[in-house]
């Protein structure tokens, strides 16, 4: 990489032409951040290389940030100047929903601004992520990050972590239920801890009998193989809450199966077409499959409360920006325990050199 | 038919071989029904023509049962000779699990006995259901049918007015919410006529513009066709439940997108594996897609109570006994308004004949 990370997420196949990004000046609301980490998602991938189509180039992918405070605009209360601070999926709402009045800016009913690749709505152009040195956010959009975390570990937690945490907190987990894990990766790994933290009965769902060492490390009180049938059907009708990380279309049906009545399936993951479901698993036992996607700013902060209550953070590889395109091919083979975060010292460094 | 009805249930295609069913004495608890009409439910054509295989022959169907008691049991308190009585689906369940014990005997742990075709846990034997001049029912499992209503349109209320009637009170429908019911059939014009009466407005869901008079006349606010796509476009978003009775699989898609965030859509029909479903729908407003199967003891008679309150019953084809097979082709076409019911005097005077 010659100059900028934005450079990596152009893609592979369009002409690499060098732009800068400019950050707004803070006005009245906004605090603007100087950038230590970016935890790197896989929604960066496909935005990177336009595989969901709608990227627009220059595009700088990252929305799992966290840095300091460098300035903030005349009427900011929130934050002052050296705060550690985080940023996360989104960087505006409507603000005046019914789902923004609840604080659930993602489910905005009128559509929420991304942190990148995303049409800004109230200041014009696009919004440009994390892979950067600076970034500029209305205060409201502003998250905490406790002291005695690990700052880089502590980056995704603005993604994959309230991935996790706003469905555990919404289907109301409590100590002592049995709460599966299906897929042991960025964002089941963060599930395994979370889970485990609430003093649920933890269980991870693994095709792999390799990862069963790793996820009770992590937290798991049991690993269960879902290859095995016979475990499979030992576990029908057992769960309270079952969520599911698995990134493609795939078979519910396995895991439906595992859940006691009126319990859910819930689908984070997947945002594509899912295998045929089968009706009778849901009819029989007035079972549910639902989605959930990310938290509003309100959950994230209690979120980051709760992982710096519980000493909470991701584990991760920290690498330097020229890494990039050598990390996604490797987050693709699912070859990361469990998730990249990029130092921006390195960016800083390389446009020094 | 040249014997009872019973015969017509067995397949089409094994011989037909004369037998009798015996009921048994009234023991303890047993209430003895002489039954007066049995409504025809699509799922008695799966069983009689063993589409689901495990049919056993002699079968007689038959789950929406009314009839006068003629004799009770020593210990029986709640019916006395002469009242009126219905049998839905079951006819027994475990009693001691915890969906027994939460009054939701059709969701027991152990399995409920159903009301033909099951293996009789308590007595031995199979059970057999409505197509018939009597049957004996533990007192449990017996409701009472409102004298103000009509008592041959009542008998589909057994099953396809709870189906309808126990999904609307789970998901706690209010007045002023909006309701959709996808398919105007026997299932559909149930949910379309209570959902109306709890004071939901209510919008039938159909792919054929020629029901939408029908569904106006049964207390549809609207009719939505699914397949005017500017017109789901416009809708979506907008339902706080949809309950889906399409009997077969299909694209659940279409209606997930109508729902408003956090809402649900119900399947009842459908025990068969449904089209992919898109993860997207899901995770990006928390929608649910869940299943619900009749409804428990107390909550069936609450529905007559109900049906009894707002004088609801099921728009009917009163058929003999010997018209049996031909109702199930025409069924088959969806060709009945909206259910048929059998006149089980036609059965006896067959007999007598």
């Amino acid at each position: 990489m010659t100059k900028t990370a934005a450079y990596a997420a152009q893609s592979k196949t369009s002409p690499l032409a060098p732009f800068s990004i400019e950050r707004r000046a803070p006005t009245e609301h906004d605090v603007a951040i100087e950038i230590a980490y970016c935890g790197i998602c896989h929604s960066d991938i496909h935005e990177a290389r336009n595989e969901w189509g709608g990227s627009v180039y220059p595009l700088v992918p990252g929305h799992e940030i966290i840095g300091r405070v460098h300035a903030v605009g005349s009427s900011v209360t929130k934050y002052k100047i050296g705060d550690l601070v985080g940023v996360g999926c989104l960087v505006d709402s409507c603000r005046h929903c019914s789902s923004c009045d609840e604080g659930l800016e993602q489910y905005c009913e009128n559509g929420w601004t991304g942190t990148y690749n995303s049409e800004d709505k109230k200041y014009g152009g696009r919004t440009y992520g994390g892979y950067s040195e600076r970034i500029t956010v209305d205060e409201n959009f502003v998250v905490r990050i406790p002291d005695n975390l690990d700052t880089a570990a502590a980056a995704p937690l603005l993604c994959a972590g309230i991935t996790l945490y706003s469905p555990l907190k919404h289907w109301k987990v409590e100590a002592g239920q049995k709460v599966g894990i299906v897929g042991l990766g960025g964002l089941g790994h963060m599930g395994v801890k979370l889970a485990s933290a609430m003093g649920a009965h933890v269980v991870m769902i693994t095709t792999s009998p390799s990862k069963a060492e790793d996820a009770k490390r992590l937290g798991a009180a049991e690993v269960l193989i879902s290859k095995d049938a016979d475990a499979m059907a030992k576990a029908a009708n057992s769960f309270d809450l079952i969520i599911d990380t698995i990134p493609v279309g795939h078979d519910l049906n396995l895991y439906i199966n595992l859940l006691k009545r009126d319990k859910t399936l819930v689908v984070v993951g997947a945002i594509e077409p899912l295998d045929p479901m089968h009706g009778a698993l849901l009819i029989m036992k007035r079972r549910h499959v639902a989605g959930s996607v990310i938290g509003g700013i309100a959950e994230t902060q209690e979120m980051l409360d709760f992982c710096g209550k519980h000493n909470i953070t991701c584990d991760i590889e920290l690498i330097d920006a020229d890494y990039i395109n050598t990390a996604y091919d490797r987050m693709i083979k699912s070859d990361v325990k469990y998730r990249f975060v990029m130092d921006i010292a390195s960016l800083k460094n390389q446009k020094a050199a």
